[in-house]
């Protein structure tokens, strides 16, 4: 039987990392400090495979041991963390636009993301429609790039306007910014859901690093399709 | 006792339209095709004070006798009716703007709420995001305007942007178009509560009606002023 | 191609506060300390143009230079603060009128955001409909002012009442108060949205900020139009 | 094993309708048209007890034969049925409030089941606080009722003002008028929950059947102190 | 027209607690500590009518100074406070019935407003359907009681079971115990309001507070019908 | 890669009815008129393995080839349909109990199913706890059954007072009876989720065949563990 | 002032379908048949560019003239028309991988969008995880495709398992099969939303024109760089 | 009238734990610390019969003494806590499956009931469909047992895929992992409810306790049969 259980694994998981080109994250909130503070060490030894930490607070972060936290790429705005990142492999270049800087625990998620992912990413922030003109100053060099993350919370209008301003794949996260029918987020999610500019793939509320990974899919099927 | 209800009366409601300078409105959905027409006829033959009807469904004004059609000024679109308008006793205008065709019947209802009041008004159909330049062109006539009503769907990304170019008092109505996430129009209106253009009234879904009653109070405001 | 973005910003933004009216809020909730501490020294050292601070929670600005708290202009009650608030350029006046004490925290944020706004204002505290009396003896007094705020919780029964009995553009501003069904304000943010006094603008939850700046609007148009 | 249960039968239901003092009552809604014949005819025929027959529509009344429907005492607009009333035992009255006359279905259905009841009671329609004056000359006349059923769609604010003007057990019941943000009566049913008037207890949305239950409950205890 | 303002006040409110038999209540919480400080003073010293205070929590009450807090009653279970309470004018008693342990804060919240409002009560605990032979011994008990309060979370399926049981008015009160679907309450409230035995009067979650005044009014109409 | 791929096969699907002991079941609401009969002519010419229909409307089956009706066999209440059954092999029954007989469309749904998978069942109907003594005549009847399927809407209470009374595999069904705060059977979903009684295995609205699966797994268990 | 407005124009939306590589659609649900019917007519006389018609009913497109229906491509379960489609450009290919037949309306909206804009597609229905095996062995097929677009109703296991077994952009839809808590696609929509498989774009229910485009953006990405 | 109730008491829970095989649970959450400590003292000094503790927070559990500490079977990561278990009479086992370690709370609390109801089971953590291959590798292995309960969070793929692999009785506990629209649980739980594999009995959010009882009912029923 465990012949039969292995040729499964090639087909369905032999090394899923090389596969879908996305390595493990750690998600870190609710996970126990020991537990953190194992998965860190032996990543920053070099004993697992790289491994990126996504929701990892910054008071949590301080109660490492101080050797432990030298050893770690840590940011604590993103609360993202990892000692090594992947090699770069493409020159494509993936626009991160938010709409205030309030996002930015989000906007910063989706970049680190990118960075560990061995990705080239520019941030342009505080781009929101209430100062129209300075998304039109950026929207030339935005579309310079081959993907575009919108990060935006509240009425989210900026990812329409956005998504009828660019032809490159566009992924809109919605942020949990705001209070009353901001509602956590969700108003900002259903406007990109139902948005009039057509084709915005949309990720769950906040969730910078599933843009990214998104993203990434789109980089390496470039590379893929230009080898 | 009956000399203190009138006098209550007096405080509280005698002449309710003089007072507040909206007339009654009848509300048509659900109602009798009896009880219309029985309102309708007194209406037309001047037995009432003037009435608007809304929610009126040009298959219910279909079975109203032909002779009393013929003495409504109905309008299938934004089905409302009235035999008798108010007088116009302000040059100040109304821009009443939505972001598709689509919205019409609520667009049209604000606009016809607003002939029925005796108030100037200007439609701007078709000026949704998706077409920025539509807006921009069109946006130094809208901002000629008292009073801007905004009517928009989806995402409604319409009123944040609007509202963030127009100093003028800004009403703004969610309407049901739309399917899944746009939940009938509560993405719209949660949009628009939560826009970051400041100083937004917002109504209930499709709500054409209220948008044009509160543009109303603000035309009946600037009169009352100027006296 | 920076001359047509210069001229799209002189078309679209260029000088926002003075163009709709309504000079730039910070909303400080969640933002960083030191961030804050940046603005607001910016702001009080006249470096800045008057900048209103939002959701200025107490103990936040407890935590402040007591150098810099000395030279902001800070309520706690509203928690709001600014350096510097605009020139009174209107005799027009606007009435914010609340249901109970308990919604205060949102009264008189609309309240402090007129004052800064340089807007004449008076507050008319605990006019609940279960005092209904009060109300009544408050009413004439109220129906002095130019624009009406009215700001409720619960059920948010005064908006209702209030606005059949007040023929000024009224403004209505729902509050979290409240436990169970009042579900943090959503009942009686839906009960403003489907009042049946007609031409209500409704305002999301607890913004008093908002309701003050659509104020503005229509203060600044009776300016404007009286020029 | 017979005897004891025979005997729970005895404690928890023998004769249940003279035990709650509530006879039977049959949700017409979604039988299938023969069921309800059958169940008409038995009871107009003598051979059950009363039943009230609710929700019975009158394009399904119109199905049944020619000589059932003669026999029946059936009232369209409140969608109700019965052959035989109870009989009246108590000069107690019930005074049945509502808003608007659009709440009518709902309000002749409490009013209906109180006539089944033989409970007397008179009806107070339109009374909605957009008209507060209409309400304030029939003020006396309602409290002269031992109870009061107060029926109301939209905001509900009839609940709050008319719960904090008398003394008399209130049974509010929210209707399913209005549309958008009215949500099919859930706004009404959580206004009348979080009413600031204190002890109105709330029935399900469109529930005039259950308001008339709970007065009868009173009635019937008012009757039994008596004896 | 201040004498007519003063008529609607004899109309409308004068002397609320004694025309609705329902003194007024102090909900403390999200009050600051200084305002409740002042108003238990005030209370203790009968310098105001008697008040009751609702959701004083006990670490709040901790704060209060030692003497004032001598001479409060206070319960901390169902966070409760006055100092003089309603004098006892009738002999109905009210029975207040409740699912589990779990719902003790809002049963004693009932009671506790029974003892200050001056009427005779019983509290049954611990009656949920899970044992529902407990129920069965203490039924005729409860039914010797004028009113029946009905306490219950989860499935609230005790309100269902006991309605059935007991032909005198029912108020049924869900609670915000569970976790989960429990929805916080929000399912015991919906079950509450569609229970199969007819004539529950429901009220808001964990409105112990409101069941009760609305067992007074029926107590209070009791006494008046006998007088 | 076709040999590993029907090793997966083998692994994983390889005749998923016998494995699951579950044959396939095709959900009609929804399918074109044309797919349905080509299904069902197929399964009634024995031509594909036995078939269950559920959600077959009688307006839909009416409109079937009459020749064909009369192959198959048809049960318009339960919307369910069927040409061969599979063969009886346990002597295990299933109690189906309900609380009202409005329940019946998925009562006879999940008995329905049973009947097809040829598992002994008898339906208890009208067992809610209005009339708890009806369920306590049937309890000992009921508990000699292996396994209980309760069907309840509204407020459900009868799955909590059932299954505290049996030891049995209880598996409950909402059903979507009801109107208002019924919510579709939402609220009857919740209750049983939340319901005291420990244990109670909880399935979809309406969803008597997934009820009937679960019982069948259950019965399927029996008989391999006493092989 | 006209000049200006020229230039926004050019910046902002000069030639909208070639700049984003997306021609513009119209969604035909809610539309009169006048409307659509005149766009039909100049779309199919090339009188405009090419255009897609979505959510066009057959029961709708059955009232047009047969005339124009000769001259339209029209495809009966998708809803979608169209008179002329887009030049093939790429020898890229999308895969949409969809879990049963009742989706179909929804896959094949994808598909068509995709034939419209002369991108390569080949559809795999019927691949839901009920029958792993049949996914396993079009894995690599699928695999084979540039772009993957999934599409599911119910809890859309699909995404999730197909979504971590592919490198390629994966854009996924939830469509409204089902009853009960799938609650007309929500369920599946959030389902995907929180996927465990990284960097799915997740699109509105039902929304299968959504997800082409997106394809296409990627598809048109892909041709740009390898130009 | 007592010899009649104690009959009742025979029928109705005379012994309940012997008749629905079930003992009594304390949930622990909210209760206070000295009721907890009562209740375990009594628990551990054999005083009253087996109880289970469950949500007995590690930081509540800290404070009670140390001797009492000493005395009590406590399982942190579970919450649970008992002093003795049930004897073991069943060779019957139960496979208890999870998705993920962030859901090990849930699966451990179904595990520690299990223990203490003196039921074998095995637990298979980390076997979410993410890797696929795991699952597949122990399949053979859970199918093994007599009942399976599947533990998993956010879209929770794994009920689907497990309940199409396996003929066991399979009960689902959605977990409250995640963040979003993972909605604290209740899209996992919508997914089990929709979920394709038939006949799945699903349990509240979180519900690991409930999910073994559910398997206990069966591995008391096969233990009964066998008899």
């Amino acid at each position: 039987m465990i012949s039969e259980n292995t040729e499964i694994g090639l087909l369905f998981d032999h090394a899923r990392p090389e596969r879908i080109g996305l390595p493990e994250a750690v998600f870190c909130q609710g996970k126990h400090i020991s537990v953190l503070e194992k998965l860190l060490r032996e990543s920053a030894a070099g004993r697992s495979r790289p491994i990126l930490f996504t929701r990892l607070a910054p008071e949590v972060f301080a109660q490492l041991p101080a050797e432990l936290q030298a050893q770690v790429n840590y940011h604590p705005l993103s609360r993202t963390a990892f000692s090594q990142s992947l090699s770069r492999r493409s020159t494509a270049r993936v626009a991160v636009v938010s709409a205030g800087s309030a996002d930015a625990f989000v906007t910063w998620e989706a970049a680190r993301t990118l960075e560990y992912l061995g990705i080239n990413y520019e941030v342009f922030e505080d781009s929101g429609v209430a100062g129209l003109w300075r998304l039109a100053t950026r929207l030339e060099e935005i579309n310079d790039h081959q993907v575009v993350i919108v990060v935006a919370g509240l009425d989210a209008a900026l990812a329409s306007v956005l998504g009828g301003l660019t032809p490159k794949p566009v992924f809109a996260v919605p942020t949990s910014v705001g209070y009353g029918q901001a509602q956590g987020g969700l108003t900002a999610l259903n406007s990109m859901l139902v948005s009039c500019s057509p084709g915005l793939g949309v990720f769950n509320i906040d969730n910078g690093y599933g843009a990214a990974c998104a993203a990434a899919r789109v980089i390496n099927l470039l590379r893929a399709e230009a080898e």
